[in-house]
Parts: structure tokens; C-alpha cells; sequence
């Protein structure tokens, strides 16, 4: 029987492997390389639910030779900025996980912001050296109160609002459109510069696009509140990380929480490693042991659904394609 | 002019004396020692405002014999064990700061649960050799979901109630009375056992008396659910330490996050330092720039208002005594 439905997941396979076959069996098959990707496309698949951050330019090279068939890509992450950047074959439909990892995602923006605010940084510092150092309490924060703006408002963008506006922090969203929304402060992109210049944190959770690339530049943040934090779990290129260690060394962000960084890994040698009141997490934002992989089975298992029967997916990201059942 | 009103701050000291004086005008005078307060009782003072944590024998000495005409004493801090213990004179009624520090120690807590609960100490740690690790993601996880204790529900462990219940968390509160309420499951402290069994976190936010003193013991450790994340933001003699480094060593306990510790300062030599899994802060919970500080005056001013319209103050904490005006 010839595959139907190829997967190449780079966490959860065998999960995701088991939803797939929930609905398609044997058609569904598990890919462990480009190469039986491209097999599984010349044999005729008409899906491919693959993980972008392990996607590749031999990835798009293959699809674009093999996919004759292809139809349907299910991106197993919220960001498809690397099949995008490496290209896709016309008329094909790509739909993300919606919102299958804003649980753990916006838990670990709010980690990352109070961990900041409350100097736990610091605090770890000194208890390595076992000592009991009260002056950190000093600089300690809250969010209540406090102004917050979240650059992005997708589902994980939308989480974060929810969850810190709990905390009593007057949030504002800033996103491409801008559209209005009945609780929270919703702004186009181009009055970002006005609510930076009151905000004590800002909290990337864009797409990774032409627009956003180094949207965090050396500019940027000269205009932002000076001792403003900054929390990254969008992708490492939406920062200009040079011009955020200069701000970091000035002391005029107050703070940085990145769980993504350009390039990843970040460099053994790269000076950002050691900047003070930095947290860098390797980009596990998404992981919450059960929770996140059960979510995006979810997704997974709804869309197969939905294409089987003819209807789009849903949490298309090519919205401009007409999805042909 | 005889002094009305005794003021010994730990800190604030400064915006503490100047709410008093805005009702009180001159009769409101700061003390430095426990000398200057005996000297201001001996004059005749009716009003002490006085910080718990340097509550001492002392203390309690100079207010038995000296405090003739004392009536109300305004705790600066919300739990008054200090005072409880060293004792006081009969008939004195004592209010607490009510919720003044509520959002900054909710906060902390949950700062801290999610710490460890998003693995930032290891990810610190990695930083501190410049090294991705991402096989710390292995063990994230999130609120969303899990069973969350809270012990004690005065309006500390309310705050966190409603913040972890924002994550998703399925709360339960034990308290004294477990008197019931129409938005998270209170029990009886008699039935304590019965929720560990199934906790993945227990925070501890109750006051320290006779009945919670070392409550977090050898034989509770033993009942909780293998792997509970505990946090203390209540008083480091809820725990019986040792019990606690035994239970991190052997894994029994996911991690914890104290900001509270017996005694205080932790002494250098102590090995709970060292624990794996541990995030020691020291008291700072309550710290968050003004905004503590500036609800805490608020309290003071309202309770002084009361006090001199001859009604009982708000948070009084000896209920068994009668206030008279």
C-alpha cells in the first residue's frame, strides 16, 4: 500500500505517528530522513506533518522534486519561519498547531518575567556562594501595576496578555493588524514606539517574517523605557543580540529572558552566555511533559480529520492558498 | 507635646512615619531602639507601629513595662509570630497589614513554582558553563492541569489560589476552619492528607503557630505524591529542615522554592545551601519597589483613621480581644 501521509517530527514522533495512524493506518508512515521523505513523495503522499525546526534547504529541495502530490503540510510548531525562508512548492496548504503549545509557551514568557523581576538570577548567584544577600530584594518587582506590551497576538501572544493581565499588569498587544479586541489593547505595529516608551516589559511572540527580522534593533531599544525587561519565546532573529548586549552591558535594559537565540545552539564563545540579568533557556519554551505533545495530537488528529472529509485544515498559515479537498 | 504613636520600622521606615504624621501631626515619633520605644511608652504613647521581624524579648519586655496606656499595636508585617512567641500585654489589640503584601509574596510564590517547574535553575546553571542543554526540557512542565495545594488561605494564599487557578491549576486551600468558598475547594487542615496524596505543588502561605510549627515534616514528606514541588513563602519553621534536605537528596521531592528559612539568615554552613532542585531567595518576597510599601501606608493610615474615630482597626489578628475605642 503506498503512504498517504509521511511524518518527520522531531519530538513526539511516536505519538504523533500513533494520531496519524488513528486515521490512516499503514498509510500512515514515519520518515527518518530527507531522503525517505522524498521517497514517501515519489511514491505518491499526499501529506507531510513535519517538524519545522528540522526542516532544511535539502527538505525543500526535496518537496519541490517529489511532492507531485503533495497537497497538505502540517507544521508540528507554531513557527514555520525555516519552510518559508527555504521555500515551498506552490499550491501546497501549510497549517501550524494553532494553539498547541501557548500553555507551556506563555507559562515560560511568565516564567522568564518573573524570574526577572524577582532577581532569581541573582538570588541563585548568591546561594551557590551560600550566602543570604537581602540587597537583591531591593530591585525586586512586581507586575501589577506595571505596563507590559507583547509584540505578536496569535494564540501564544494572546496567552501571555491573558495570563499577566492576572498579575494586574496593564497589557497592551501589538500586532500586524492591529485588530481591536474586547479585552485587552490591541495596536497595529506601527505604534509600537509609543507604548515601548512606557513599558517595563516587552515580550516577543511574533512570526519570524521579512518584517520582524532584527525588529529588535540597536534603535529599538534607545526608545524603549530605560530598565525595560525583555522576554524572548518567538525566534532568536526577531533580536539584533548585538545591539541587546550592548544594552544588557549599558544596564539599559533592566533584563533579558531569551529561550530562543540566532543561531541555535547558541555559540559556546558567543559573549551573550555571560551577559548579567540574562536567562537564556535552549529553547524548550514548548516542552511540558505531557501536555504540549497530547495538544498538538489533538491538532494533528482534528486536521486529518478535516482534509479526509474534504474541508481545510484548520490554523492554516498560507492563508492565501485555497485549500482544495 | 507627649508622643501618641511609637514607630519602629524595619523598613519604610521613612514613608510608615510619614503616613503617621499625615494624622497624627508630631504626636507620631520614630524609634531607633528598643530603648526609644520603652521611652515613648513610659510618656505615654497608645499607638505602637512595629515591624514583626524585629520583634524581640526585648521587646516584649519594654512593652510589659512600659506600655501603661498602650492599646493597639499595628504589625508592619503579616504574620506577628514574633510576637506571639516573645508575648504581649493583655488587652492590647494587633491588626496585621491585612493584604498589603498579598500581590508581591502571591507573586514571588508563584515566581518560584514556576522556576522550578520551567527548570531555570538548571538552565541557569548551563548558562554558567556557556552550554545548551537542552535535555533539561526533558522534565518541564507546567501548571495547566496538575493539583495545586495551597496551606493557609488569609489573603497571601488566596492571591496565589487565584493566580496558579489562572494557569489552570486545579486548586485546593487548607485552612484552620476550611470555612467553604464559592471559587476554590477549602478543606480542613484535618484533611491535609488526603489532597498531597495528589499534589504536584504545595505552597505554604500559613501563619507560624503552635499547630503549623514544623507541620512539613519527616512523616508529611512521606505521604506526598512522589516528585510535589514545594514553596514556602509562610515562615521557615513550618519546615522541618532537615526532613526537607532528606527528601530533596533522595528525589523525593521534585524540587523547592524557599524564601523563608529556620533560622534567618540560613548560616553559611549549612547544607541545605548545596540541595539539588533548591531555590533558597532571602525574605524578599514581600519586597517589589513601592508598591508594597505604599499599601502597606495605606493600611496605616486607614487603621489609624479607624483607631481615632474610636472604631476597631481592619486585620485585627487578636480577635479574642474586644477593641475599645
Amino acid at each position: 500500500m503506498p503512504p498517504r501521509c509521511i511524518i518527520r517530527a522531531a519530538i513526539g514522533a511516536d505519538a504523533v505517528l500513533a494520531e496519524a495512524r488513528r486515521h490512516l493506518g499503514e498509510e500512515a508512515v514515519a520518515a527518518h530522513s530527507v531522503v525517505e521523505v522524498a521517497q514517501g513523495l515519489e511514491a505518491g503522499a499526499e501529506f507531510l506533518i513535519v517538524s519545522d525546526a528540522i526542516w532544511s534547504a535539502e527538505m525543500s529541495a526535496a518537496v519541490m522534486a517529489s511532492g507531485r502530490r503533495l497537497r497538505w503540510i502540517q507544521s508540528l510548531t507554531t513557527g514555520i519561519d525555516r519552510m518559508q525562508r527555504f521555500g515551498l512548492p506552490q499550491g501546497v496548504s501549510v497549517s501550524n498547531v494553532g494553539a498547541a503549545f501557548a500553555p507551556a509557551v506563555a507559562t515560560h514568557a511568565v516564567a522568564l518575567l518573573l524570574a526577572l523581576q524577582r532577581r532569581l538570577p541573582g538570588a541563585l548567584a548568591a546561594q551557590a556562594r551560600c550566602q543570604w544577600e537581602r540587597s537583591i530584594g531591593a530591585d525586586s518587582a512586581v507586575p501589577l501595576g506595571q505596563r507590559g506590551v507583547v509584540l505578536g497576538f496569535g494564540p501564544i501572544g494572546q496567552e501571555i496578555c491573558r495570563l499577566l493581565q492576572a498579575f494586574g499588569m496593564r497589557m497592551t498587544a501589538v500586532s500586524r493588524s492591529g485588530t481591536a479586541c474586547d479585552w485587552v489593547e490591541v495596536l497595529p505595529a506601527t505604534r509600537l514606539d509609543e507604548v515601548l516608551a512606557e513599558a517595563d516589559a516587552l515580550v516577543l511572540a511574533a512570526p519570524l517574517t521579512a518584517e520582524t527580522t532584527g525588529i529588535v534593533s540597536a534603535s529599538l531599544l534607545a526608545r524603549c523605557k530605560p530598565g525595560m525587561l525583555l522576554v524572548n519565546i518567538g525566534r532568536g532573529g526577531l533580536v539584533d543580540q548585538a545591539a541587546l548586549l550592548a544594552a544588557l552591558i549599558e544596564g539599559r535594559l533592566g533584563g533579558a529572558g531569551l529561550d530562543v537565540t540566532d543561531p541555535e545552539p547558541l555559540p559556546q564563545d558567543d559573549p551573550l552566555w555571560r551577559a548579567s540579568n540574562l536567562i537564556v533557556t535552549p529553547h524548550v519554551a514548548g516542552f511540558a511533559k505531557d501536555v504540549s505533545i497530547a495538544r498538538v495530537c489533538e491538532v494533528v488528529g482534528a486536521n486529518l480529520r478535516r482534509v479526509m472529509a474534504g474541508q481545510a485544515p484548520l490554523s492554516l498559515v498560507t492563508p492565501s492558498q485555497v485549500f482544495i479537498g
